[in-house]
């Protein structure tokens, strides 16, 4: 379903009450701090805040990575030590949100949404990014790790990463959300692409199922690539000092990339409309075809069954010369062929003319 | 139907006019008191304005919960009283409003509406709400009561609603009614999803009803949602005094689940038009395979029936050598069963390479 | 059909030019004047300007309504008395204008348009008003008359009207011409409750044409919805001193009335077409039915038709032993009936499996 | 087709280069002038650009007036002349310019569309119209002329264009094209009318290509429509000396035509949208009917001819008592017709229950 | 497919990672440099960078163009000699870009798409061209050349492009590419024509797949085409001092092309969903003919068989006078024949009379 996740706050809740999601989808909580500058990274990765926190050093940049949600404790001490807004404690829980920015004094938060491909469809995972001055906070809710590639970023001291600030990691780690909907995208574009040579050349029953069940992807997709559109593009323009200068040129190189992504799921939905159109036109051509086919053969054998039931009737030839004297003729039986032959073969002609055949 | 309620003032009516709705929604008129601050909470629940304001004991929050809109008096006593606008109070009166907030010299006036799901589809209440200097007015139509777990939160004193001011008691009210569409949708969306299971498997006459009755659902939801989502956005950004700053923080939230809402909506709204092409393309598919049965089955028993007939023709085999001399042969029979076989076997054959069987 | 009216100037023709419309919709111009300030009125109704002038007495606020356009005599002489655009004077007469409001230097030139309900759908009447300091006057083309509880209310010193100026009278005659749209709207939303009740029990061939009107109805309430719902608009925030800010708020509750209205325009739209297809599938669904019945009776009978042709063949039985000797077994007859509902049943059965009975 | 016309210059032809339309639609270039003042009038029609400049006296107002493209010295000079922008000219002769208006530094360069009818459809004329300091110089491709009304209005010096300045002149022959799409509509309204009773009274099979036909000109005219529109909208506020704020009055008087004809436009396309579903549902009810007829015929003979079929075989009744011993009753053949009898009456007692008769 | 390419980082790169694309469409990299002023042109096609920068001898404008992208280091060094942004540069590689505009500090930076038609529908290049002061870079995949029209006007010194600078250069190339769009939709728009005309006259199961691949065709231009607008409209409104008063008006005259264009694009969707309604009528209508030939002739003939098949019947005649008396008539089977004869005219009459015939 539709749906990116059942999760909300009963009606009447006081806002920013903090409750656990009801589906644990990872086993344990699990933390990983990595903390670096220009020279140095320390990485380590832990179950429990007071470790995580136990071990900085105070190095430019401290990320801090939580993988799974169930554990209310740890989302509240991380949020006491940077000081981060009750409301959006309470979004990071609730895994339903549309992705979105929100300025706080000190902190921006965003949401950003994660699509993987499963079974069903697309299943969307809800990612929650705090950034601070000197620190980036990220939650997800399974260990499935989108953000491995930046890590070994930051690992080999790739790039200017390692160099620049909390934001540059902000950006790195949103320019890798918003990538990851690339490959989902070609896989859907793959999908259409079967889909289209399906539908022309052999569509059966379950074709339809799949061009629908390929448009509820691209709703799923529309979803989550509208709002981050829109996240990428504040996060460009938002006026804060946690976002510096450098950095926005970059975080404009990832709106292009949005936009990219819309523009393609808006171009796939046209064409899966434009497939499904096909599709029905391929059907009701070929209920013509089956059509045509009842139609010539019952047109050309009813009259001639007709012909054969009027010589199996049993009028008495002897009570007049007026009953069925064909049935006597030398050349009756041959003649009757003839005249089934002439029959056939006229409406044949009829059809031919009415392209039909 | 998916009109709010049949209610409007005649044509040429003197704005301001109060008129007490036409249907009596409830038996009598309940006002329900509740007047607290940071240390103390006062509450009680009376059937008349001057018991209700007798007992006001000059506390900082006054929240007057009236049930029931049949009595103009009431209405007219607490305008005079807290100093409403007439044209206000008529719209309280005119259940039929549009979800709307309009500023007046010293209060705001709230109009929400909250949808209440029964046999025939979803039922709209015009829940009004006026916030002024140190008071919050609701006036609810029946009793059916959404405020419930907000009152509660006032007598436990839980979370901050002790306290702050009216206006973060408007806030809780509003976006108790703003969550209390999110069941509503829940439901919705899990009515899709049997409807989307029952098209796929076992589409009857009823399908196509049932997918009309959740568009029609739809389209009451979008009603109420769309306008709820300027009321909290106008709230949020409207230049009074009567809502701080602080609050405004709270609205923000409120706007994003409003915005969420909103997007369930659309999303389900074009779910359930794929829907119905996926059903029409079913019930197209079936009467393809309907139309297969017929046409296979009658393009082979229709050639046979005629060659049967041919047999049961009464030409004179006496009259000629040449009529029906089959009928003599001492393998005759046996060769027409064989040609029918043959026959069959081939109409089979083609069929089978046409791919209707 | 949709069009307001046939009538458009001769392109070309210079504007400003005086033309009586071509249909002659009343047999006299008639001309109603009332005179009131908050002590007095005076009310009279005459047949030429000439008269209708002649009394005046300068009370606070003159509302000349004038019925029936074909006399461009009235038109020109009110034109000249009041100083009113040339311009405007035209599009008076011009009846086929959009509702607009158009400021002049000393009034404001205001076309709303009135739709009366008759056999074949909807008619659209126009009705002019200027606005001016003191005076209001009105054209309307026949004289069923909306404005009647107008008068009214100023006969009897209801409400404040008497009190206001011209400007609140202006509001009070577009507030009874946008509110006039609520009949035709609940007219419309019952027509369309039968309708759909309709579709679900018993279409029949004239459904869709009635679905056709409905759909074309809407169609002309939206061209006369958005348009003035702009008008309202517009006075509202209009930069002039014509005005008063008092009658400004009573705009904006117009206003949400006009809002209000679009808002079901729009949702009848979007259920009519609901509808349109709810009423396909239905007839689809019949379709398939009817060919159901006619795929299973013919299924059973021609494989059983065609056994019986076997045995009505002729073959000559004494030519060979195995020329048809099911004809002489001694259980021949009762075998192949029980042949025929074996086979009958066992079509029975399948057609059941496959859900067709 | 819905092409303006095929013209356009090559991919990389250098801006500003000035090449004739590859059609000429006119024999030959004629040139018309008409120079005025509030008190003198002089007009002449001539062959070639010096003719027409050499007799210029010096009035108020100069208006040249060209027919045909083909020459394009004559453009070539009149640039010159009055100092015309190089691109400007270039758009003259590409006729498949859009409707659009251009601020040059001291001319005013405006494209319009004139439509005519013609038995394809729709065919589009380009009308280029320069308005400088006392000029307007206007471009026809054929001389089928929209602009006599105007040129009559001088002659006779009717209404104020003798007396105002070039600005003025050129919103009459702007408001000439304008109102030209007024007969147009009304031609198209008519034959959406006709096709109205078509589809309910008799629709054929040219039907939908008639429908389908209006449906393409309404695409012409409303790609001519809506960016007409603008220009005028662009004209009325254009930040330019060349128009006085009199006239100014009056574009917007031809805004609001401009904008009725595009309100009648959308209006048409909708109707003929809806035209268009309520002609496929009177073809799908057709089909039912044809059915219906169908299968009730055959329902009722099939199983008749298999009764017949029964008594038409040759069991040996001499075998066994239990071979057709029917064929011997004394009331058999009547009992035979009996029980065709009822089993007729009840499958049409059945049908009849289904509403199918 | 309607991808533009399949080129995109790898979620997680370093941004301004420079990576050759993955299909190497040109064997080698060919370098072609112009160096001209008003007075001199010097011209050189070379392999590598060094040799193309050699022989710079400081003219007023260098246009560099390079064809093919798989070697790097070619790109790398024109980077670091113009000092382009990194960002950028992988831009140029990353094929997939839309069509886009961005400003660095001392470059602008534009992306353009070429359509090339070939046998699967439209294919899609990516231009990548930087404007700078004195110098314009373009990046072309293929060398397939739509600039050798701007090379012959700057070799023939035609128009104004020498005396101009690198701005004009700019605006020139980007028109022939904005230009290129025409006969690629002239193309659309003849193979639309021809679909209308073979849906009217021939339609076959063909037809609806070249509609699908025409509509395919114009989501490719519009996805092109949309942003092109944007980007030109961005051009000439950019607040830069790289692009020239003089030359912003030329660009003013690109975008009237790539609105043109657009318009188009969007006439010609609409069209192709009306030639799809018209096709799907057209098969309905074909449907409907079978149908009514099936039901004609069946409906005749299905009676007419019934009654042979009664008179086929072998009631003993002897066994009593009621069985089947007509077969003993004198003139039994004339009277057969004579009932045959009427039977059949009544029915044809009904199905003249139903308008079937």
């Amino acid at each position: 379903m539709v749906r990116f996740g059942k999760r909300f706050s009963k009606p009447g809740t006081a806002p920013g009450t903090l409750r656990a999601p009801e589906v644990r989808r990872v086993e344990e909580t699990s933390i990983g701090i990595m903390e670096y500058g220009p020279e140095r990274l320390d990485e380590w990765r832990v179950g429990s805040v007071e470790e995580a926190l136990a071990r900085r050093s105070g190095l430019a940049v401290t990320w801090i990575d939580v993988v799974g949600l169930h554990d209310v404790e740890v989302l509240q001490q991380l949020g006491e030590t940077f000081g981060l807004h009750q409301l959006a404690l309470e979004d990071v829980l609730n895994t339903g949100q549309r992705p979105k920015v929100e300025a706080y004094e000190d902190h921006l938060f965003i949401v950003m949404r994660l699509l993987h491909p499963n079974d069903d469809g697309l299943e969307s995972e809800q990612i929650s990014i705090f950034l601070g001055k000197g620190f980036v906070l990220t939650f997800q809710e399974i260990p499935e790790d989108v953000f491995e590639s930046v890590r070994e970023r930051i690992r080999h001291g790739r790039g200017r990463i390692r160099r620049m600030g909390s934001d540059y990691l902000a950006y790195a780690l949103i320019d890798s959300l918003v990538d990851h909907f690339f490959p989902v995208l070609e896989d859907l574009g793959a999908r259409l692409e079967e889909l289209e040579e399906e539908v022309i050349e052999d569509p059966d029953r379950k074709t339809v199922g799949k061009i629908h069940t390929a448009r509820k992807d691209l709703l799923v997709l529309r979803r989550a690539a509208w709002p981050e559109r829109e996240v990428v593009s504040a996060l460009e323009r938002q006026d804060t000092p946690l976002i510096g200068k450098e950095t926005r040129v970059f975080l404009r190189d990832a709106y292009d990339h949005s936009v990219q992504i819309l523009d393609m799921v808006e171009t796939y939905r046209d064409l899966a409309t434009s497939l499904l159109d096909l599709y029905l036109s391929t059907v009701s051509n070929r209920m013509n075809e089956v059509m045509k086919v009842l139609t010539v053969l019952a047109s050309i054998f009813i009259p001639l069954t007709f012909l054969a039931g009027i010589y199996g009737m049993n009028f008495d030839r002897e009570a007049s010369p007026w009953n069925m004297p064909e049935l006597g003729w030398y050349w009756g039986y041959p003649l009757f062929w003839a005249a089934c032959l002439v029959l056939a073969g006229a409406l044949l002609l009829l059809f031919k003319r009415k392209d039909w055949l």
